[in-house]
């Protein structure tokens, strides 16, 4: 061993001890006649004091070590004379009396601190140093915590954690997959699974009953912040269960992650919101609850009078923001702006003002009364000093652009504390969404979820009616996992493939294994998956789940450090029968 | 929930309780005017008994049952008057007053009992009715828990689980990559990893100090029954540490799992065996050591007289098998044709048989003496009743084959118990070895492997002399695991790089950003790996890794139950900018 402790472990108790330590040197500075040098490991820092009166030559030899050389010292613990109470080593500094250099750095290409000065590219380009600042490698020390909490309760519960295979087959339904090339089965191919679905769903027919799985998914899909190529889930599945105790035994799994991770206890159960709600008042199937400004409907209030914008809209609604009559001028025009960029598409931005002593300013004055625009203020809860936006059009479209506005006010009013955390759960979700560019119903969860069985009547005549027993865990306006009670019948099934139009034979030759097994008694089972990178990055705070990947790709789904993706031999793909066929265009 | 308790789980103290069960049929009989019918979950079998005096309807129906059937039941908890002490829950059954089937079986294609009546194919078919055998999902428990033992012990012992990324470059040296075309770089390919080797050595550098990943890998290899293109590493890295810390880490690790997984507890330090030693004595990198039937060196001694076989041998030696000289002209006829065998390739085997009263028969008696024999007797430890087996040749094709015969031995005299474990460290390994077929030598472990220190000096001039920090867990005679000390300096790799015949560009181009890490503060680091899927396969007693694989693949690396892998739409390669090109013959 190269050491006899670590940088974070000496303390006032050690004083006298010889110890032996290594790690990188993080700073060098010259006082007087001494030396001091930061020595760093993942454990802290721990301060090396050199004295040239006492070894001229041992302190030459510190004063010529650069940033991030490896070190080994010997030496005695002795107590700082000005103590640094900003580290748990601060009391103390290692009096040495021997140095070694055990690998030299050249100087880093940006410096090793939590505020670093190095850009994106070059920070992913050396990741390799980027990993050493503290700030980075906590995130996938929480990572490593995380997966270890979720193992341990999972566990604890029965959970059997078994691997499915990454090389299966490729199911053209919803994105893209990733195929690859089989050399012993030529002209055929793998491909990377999306998610195990399949597979833990065979576990249940399998009696497994209770199954779990911290496992890497696949994504061909265009990249974004929070999208990776390759993503873990945490994916479970569970038998002879309904969806209430599924929703329980998953909401105390956050719970206990809360709690051991971050001390905090959720004391109450989870809101359930159903989906219905979470639209009509939050325009989104994720709705952030740590702030209120739910939308409130005024379209009958609105179409009073001889304003044509409201009168030939299908919905106008609006949202209160609390203390902001006084908003200028110029932040109004900005709010218009933001409702009105291309990627929200609002027409504009109505706003009423209730300001002191009762009376309301508007954007629309000349069209409505002060009466009129009091019973706005009324329905919408406004005190004065408040602030109504309103939006109008198409319900659909006017929900999701007054979600975007409502999320940039949340932002603006400070609302949207990354220490504070609104778990809930979205229920009742349709079971199937109409898809304009293909002209006919998909699955909003995925095609083997089960239809309530209220609502399995609608299915062949009101397909859009049926709703599923499906449910998304939502936290901070973040779809943190979902799932659902899946179909068990094969008939079901069958008539659920139908309705996505897929034919029979389509059916029994994409998932035709399944439609078997569920002939051979298939159990009850409902599951769920968490996205574990989602779910760090919110623990941890963090705008994108990049932060908590150790090796992430960019945009292009490039790994710039190894320069992943990259050309291959010709012998290769030869062996694989495969050519490359680029357009040319 | 559908169940208020297991099938596992009800005992004598439940009489008179209400339950719910629910679970699939195992067994259904009629005795006289009852019906009883084992109802099996994952946690056991509980009887339910129906009795047509009492509810002539409920044992009808209970009749009906298939097997396989998944059904419901409520009852209450009776002492049964024929109890069966083979099972735990076999003091008491259910007697049920309500009875719902929630789903209805086909007869399954094989008996779902540890026996079964399935052939390998038909089982793997359908191997989700596979895996409800008791004796296949036992194997994947075990997994689970190994798993489990082998978190907890490395995240005690401050290791940092990381994941790192599936899609990476292709490195042509050693076995087949499998690669991944990639949509969003035309004509470009990531390639799955065969390990994290490179990524937990730049963890390394990123002062990770201690990583471990359970983490599946990919090798596109001809297949045998101890090789599957996806497998499951438990893959280590550790900072700051010599080979000895390292061999002590991962013992305790094996011996905790051995101790409460098994309840078996290794007392004493796992022996450390020199390769050469290993060579020398057992033919093998990684010996069987659960028995003696060392090799013994008899070539001075063979080389006396006038048999031609012999002299002309580089290496004649044997071994004894204790208490065979009673076998049979047969017996000895069939071991020569064993090590005749085109795998083993031996030219013939002689025998010398201790017999009582001190003589010696033997199949070279008209070349030695009873002197001469007894002087091989005596050398090789031999006592009456022992039968002596000698093979020769060259030195290192005799070894082979008779590492071969001595397995084989072992076998026949029921040496190799599946329930005894004797472990061991093989040390010491060369770093490189001669490859014919290229006429260079390569690395025997891995490019990254570093030399013993006293031995750098040879590496220019004689590289074949050139020893390893390089060590292998062997167990039962399968490698579980090995790793080495890593190269941390970039010269050194250079240097390696070069013993391999890579140019300083080909190096670059390749490992281009390993060599560059080097460049900032590489800390000494080792590490190892282990074969989790033969760890697991070791502890269960199974001939093939395959059994403890969840969804295995065949020899042609085909799964039979999803059929991968397969034919992908045309749109599909198009977007990925490849062709099928097969071979026309």
């Amino acid at each position: 061993m190269y050491r006899s402790h670590t940088c974070g472990e000496l303390r006032l108790s050690h004083v006298g001890t010889q110890v032996t330590l290594a790690g990188w040197v993080q700073r060098n500075r010259k006082l007087g006649g001494m030396t001091f040098v930061d020595l760093r490991d993942r454990y802290g820092i721990t301060q090396l004091a050199f004295d040239e009166a006492v070894n001229k030559e041992l302190n030459d030899q510190a004063q010529k070590l650069g940033r991030e050389f490896v070190v080994q010292v010997v030496g005695v613990v002795a107590e700082r004379s000005s103590k640094n109470n900003k580290i748990p080593t601060g009391d103390i500094e290692i009096v040495v009396e021997k140095l070694t250099v055990l690998n030299a750095s050249e100087v880093p290409p940006f410096t090793i601190e939590d505020e670093t000065d190095g850009g994106d590219d070059i920070r992913m380009k050396y990741r390799y140093l980027d990993l050493r600042r503290n700030v980075v490698r906590k995130n996938l020390e929480l990572r490593n915590q995380l997966s270890f909490e979720v193992r341990n309760y999972l566990i604890k519960n029965g959970f059997i954690e078994t691997e499915t295979p990454v090389l299966i087959n490729s199911t053209p339904e919803g994105a893209r997959d990733f195929i690859v090339p089989s050399r012993m089965n030529p002209g055929e191919f793998y491909a990377l699974p999306q998610s195990p679905q399949l597979f833990k769903q065979l576990l249940m027919v399998s009696g497994f009953d209770r199954y779990f799985q911290i496992v890497k998914c696949f994504r061909d899909e265009d990249l974004r912040a929070d999208r990776q190529p390759e993503f873990t889930q945490i994916d479970c599945e569970m038998s002879f269960v309904e969806q209430e105790y599924v929703l329980n035994m998953f909401e105390e799994l956050v719970k206990q992650v809360f709690r051991n991770i971050k001390g905090i206890d959720f004391k109450e159960p989870f809101l359930r919101m159903p989906y219905a709600e979470a639209m009509e008042f939050y325009g989104s199937d994720k709705p952030d609850i740590r702030f209120g400004m739910k939308f409130v409907d005024i379209t009958k209030e609105a179409q009073i009078r001889d304003f044509a914008v409201f009168n030939s809209a299908q919905y106008v609604a609006g949202i209160c923001a609390e203390g902001c009559a006084s908003y200028s001028r110029k932040e109004l025009d900005g709010l218009t702006d933001f409702v009105k960029r291309p990627q929200i598409g609002a027409k504009g931005l109505v706003y009423v003002k209730c300001e002191q002593g009762g009376t309301f300013k508007s954007s629309v004055d000349k069209f409505y009364s002060q009466e009129d625009l009091k019973s706005w203020a009324e329905k919408m809860n406004a005190k004065e000093g408040d602030l109504l936006l309103i939006l109008s059009g198409d319900k659909v479209a006017t929900q999701k652009q007054l979600c975007e506005l409502r999320l940039e006010m949340g932002e603006r009013l400070g609302l949207r504390d990354k220490n504070v955390f609104a778990p809930l759960w979205v229920v009742d979700f349709p079971l199937l969404e109409w898809d304009e560019e293909s002209g006919r119903f998909k699955a909003m969860h995925h095609p083997f979820t089960a239809p309530k069985p209220e609502d399995v009547q609608f299915i062949e005549t009101a397909p859009e009616k049926v709703r599923a027993n499906a449910y998304d865990m939502v936290l901070n306006g973040v779809e943190l996992g979902g799932g659902s009670v899946r179909i068990h019948n094969g008939e079901m099934q069958q008539k659920m493939f139908a309705c996505l139009g897929l034919s029979q034979e389509e059916a029994q030759s994409k998932f035709g294994y399944l439609l078997n097994a569920f002939k051979y008694g298939a159990p009850p089972h409902a599951g769920l998956a968490f996205g574990l990178d989602r779910f760090v990055a919110l623990l941890a705070g963090l705008d994108s789940i990049r932060d908590c990947i150790a090796f992430p790709k960019n945009n292009s789904g490039r790994d710039v450090m190894i320069n992943a993706p990259s050309i291959v031999d010709k012998e290769q793909l030869e062996e694989l029968n495969i050519a490359i066929k680029l357009e040319t265009k």
